[in-house]
């Protein structure tokens, strides 16, 4: 029988998911929930056999109601989610999971109490892209990771709460743990505004991860020219993705160097440069929310734990935390472990 | 009467240096000089009219030779142009200008004391496209810059005795300096090495200018897709320069953000996009390094001072050295001023 | 009050037109037809409150149904839209009008008689970047034409009985009529078949314009790469369209070639190349069928002539039936007046 | 020892292939002929050791003369040619390599008398894409070739008495047979004048190939973006070189259609597409010329046949001539046999 999902927020992202969870034949969309009567109108246009209210408690009193998703603006995301977990709910949350760490722990650890499933809306982990990446890099195929670049840039939208890390770093910051299969050890942020003045628009993040592997990260809401750009530099290939290039997202460029210790001696290594052939591999054209709330779904089916699941949620919300010391601490080193 | 030059040094550099003097009408390739007995064999071969040696002290007592073109290694620019300006000469220096600032700093002394052009190969600054951005910035239509990012990546060539700054930032900082014709205030760097763990071969440096302006510098010797691009950011519009984008290497964006006061509070700010146009001005195909030569030459037959004189050599060799002291001290923000 | 459409077919391109009149202000999606159950039900599910049925009459004899859109395959068009417009009903008829030259002639005298909307579903010419290019031809700033080239490719998808004429170059022949204003005179076809070796898969279509202006078309249903480009040659600049560039669809090429009669003697005529800058201009993201669709329901609400009306659907028929005469007859040329 | 080569004709293309035949170690540039002093004298600025005259009966009468490059205007091709095969010369002549089918199969006749090595040059012959493409497709990794199209664009340069098919056809017309090792067996042309109106700027021309297999060509001089591309179409994978793309000139997609039978009736092929990866082979970086250069000498040397040898280029110009049949027929078909 179909999961019954309540949705709590109707506002930029809502929809979307409200689409995918009235779509999928694993799940019904049960019951709709926004503050704002227009927008709750409106869904109730389309989706006719939903149940709406303003009064997000109704959906937790709702005995029908399995699952609850939490679209609403992050200051929000605590509070619901843990009266839904309270309320035996299995719970989904937008990214990021929460404002703070701590809020984001008692998330974790009340969703093992209940035996709930807690998952967070990292849509990028469900992107057929991404997981290609994550095959390339885990079958060994560019050899060691030397470093990772990561670029997110476009032009807004300017948040009136939120700087431009928790925005648009978030994303990478859940890519980059999940393609690697890496835990970040520590972090650098420094960030600086130039249209509002107040909140930071353009940002760098630097992620050391085990094994000397670093992460640079620049996010900017400044900049006319979209761009989502990973690149990762292996020591046998890199692999280059551009989420912009919608005919070869990803291209695996077998180039690189090579030492030869022809001596013993460190300053005598020879240097050889190979190049090789550029591929493009082939990637379905696949919705990843689609596949998001259908993991969601599954996990509740079979009580699985999700790829992102509050354990993961959290780490991200570590890693924001931390930025927001480092830049309080003019690019302080913080740690994360 | 074309001006004799002789040029010191014909390793990978120095025979473009050769072919452009010896091209141009206001020049002549009056001698060369190279260590290597089969360079400049070689380089004999091509021009037999020029006189060779493998000795440079006899192209400083040769009175024939009005300038020198010292394209050795940098270690050697301090010594071999010192001694041609005492000798009398005009001397052009490939970047960078020297290894210290102390050395850069007496050359810069002493052509004012010897009245002689002091010019560095700041190969760029005569480039069409540099020169377009700069016209452009002057003009006002991008508006006051906000922020410059720069990216300068390719693989290697890895060099045994200077990091990827000095490789490929000193590019970026007479770019940077001279289209926007601001002097940096400091500047910060952090540098990592992943092939041969002792020279750097990744670096990010941050240098603030006037005004709050900061310029985001990458570069990379362990990149296969070859990367020189340039994003300057200001309140009007973006320019975009994609130096391997032969087609259209300067893209101006005329998008951007716009700030409506609407009560008097700050918070009250309304945020307007501006999504415009996007132009790609057409650029003459010279070669930067023919009109490099001509502007020495030009220089010294007119008595003008060089737009890369040694003193913009001497602000370049400032920054390396800044970026030195800041590598060493984990990334502290070392003033230039 | 909303206009009351039925649509008849559900198939591939239905619910996009479906999905339209459902959200339209101006428009009611009252009746749907298929004679697909299935199809049907999923329909019925997303608009629980348009009725259907699988028998098409029943729309023609409902008094409420204001408008007719015909989604069939084209073998079903004449039939249909006939009845519909004996019926007193104002007609949308997908591309291409009809089968035949006199079924779509028939259709255009009938609605002339009945006086009802007859229009034909030409999406392109509803598309932002299409009505940019049909300004700037008009504006003259390219010039005079001096010939088109058009290239539409893909990868399939082979149709069981119709041709990638039928299939392609319809697009291209709305198009350019549309963007230039013009009536063809004459065209040849010439059409090869590889893979099924009966239904021709790769065609070329020349059509000449008043003025000795040509168009060249390619279109092809076995290229991997996804190709729909306009390239429009004008005596001062050359427009280029590449839908599949979302960045940039559009770029103006200032350049071109001068002729300077310097003795009055033809072969004397000296050549001058003008390179000048190239500009993208900004094109709303709005969905085209949406325009078209809203257009629809304008010309039905104020008594206008469609932009793609009957007229305009009956020459691409014309054209399509030309086209078929040229293969039948090894390129021959047919005139189209 | 070194082949003694002499090059009459230093205009445009005549100062590559001095260049070329002036560093390769297996030839001397002994001799250099040009009508135009000025011309010459900058050939011997450059190159002082070579002789040089005006008048190209020296080289021919000079019994140092191993080898002539005939670089002239293409009147001028066959008659230098002959007595430089009359003299015992061997010969290199610039593409097309005569202006008549019969005068180049007077030549070609003539060298086979004199058992001297005839050459054209058809630089792209010996261009790595090229012979990567070769390699591709003789390894039956593209399948059976179904068709290749073939655009070669760019504005001008319009030249006084040669139409632009003599001028950009002739590449293609010998990349197409050197890669696919296949005689054209016939084809079709159709021409256009839009700026000078006598002289043809664009061309279609449609070769028949055995197999069924057809070239389809476009040509023109009226175009700002320059363009050459070759699309070759397989019933296994697609290539596409595109000599402009730098960085991945030729990309091998891995995509196509499958038609399976399945009940002999062919009206029940089932259609499948493949999606599968794209694949940009790594090019090495050699100069076309130097390679020909260096063939022309080996050949000699070796007493080996070219690549490009006399037949292929008479190939060349009866395709050129049968252009002329077809666009002074209308576009008939004119056989090759």
């Amino acid at each position: 029988m179909a999961i019954k999902v309540g949705v709590i927020g109707c506002g930029y992202w809502g929809p979307n998911i409200i689409r995918n969870f009235s779509e999928l034949d694993a799940t019904q969309l049960y019951y709709v929930c926004d503050l704002n009567k227009a927008a709750l109108d409106k869904i109730s246009m389309s989706y006719p056999s939903a149940k709406i209210t303003q009064n997000y408690q109704d959906l937790l009193a709702d005995d029908q109601v399995d699952a609850i998703a939490v679209i609403t603006p992050v200051d929000y995301h605590y509070q619901i989610a843990k009266k839904a977990l309270q309320a035996g709910k299995h719970v989904l949350i937008e990214k990021p999971m929460a404002g703070s760490v701590a809020e984001a722990e008692e998330l974790v650890q009340l969703a093992d109490q209940q035996s709930k499933v807690l998952m967070v809306d990292h849509t990028f982990e469900y992107a057929q892209p991404i997981n290609a990446i994550k095959k390339i890099i885990d079958s060994g195929e560019i050899g060691d990771i030397y470093y990772i670049r990561a670029e997110w840039l476009n032009l807004g939208l300017l948040q009136p709460d939120v700087n431009v890390i928790w925005d648009l770093a978030t994303h990478i910051f859940s890519i980059v743990s999940y393609v690697s299969g890496m835990n970040p050890i520590s972090l650098k942020a420094n960030a600086d505004a130039y249209v509002r003045k107040d909140i930071p628009e353009v940002a760098h993040v630097n992620v050391a991860y085990p094994n000397g592997i670093t992460a640079y990260m620049t996010v900017s809401w400044l900049e006319p020219k979209k761009t989502r750009r990973l690149t990762i530099i292996g020591s046998q290939k890199t692999l280059i993705y551009d989420l912009i290039n919608v005919e070869e997202p990803i291209k695996i460029y077998d180039k690189g160097i090579d030492l030869t210790d022809i001596s013993g001696d460190i300053h005598q290594l020879r240097v050889n440069y190979r190049y090789g052939d550029v591929l493009s591999p082939n990637i379905k054209n696949i919705e990843p929310l689609r596949e998001m709330c259908s993991h969601f779904a599954a996990c509740i089916d079979q009580d699985k734990i999700p790829v992102s699941d509050g354990r993961s949620g959290l780490n991200v919300v570590r890693m924001l935390d931390a930025t927001e010391q480092s830049l309080n601490n003019n690019g302080l080193e913080i740690s994360l472990e």
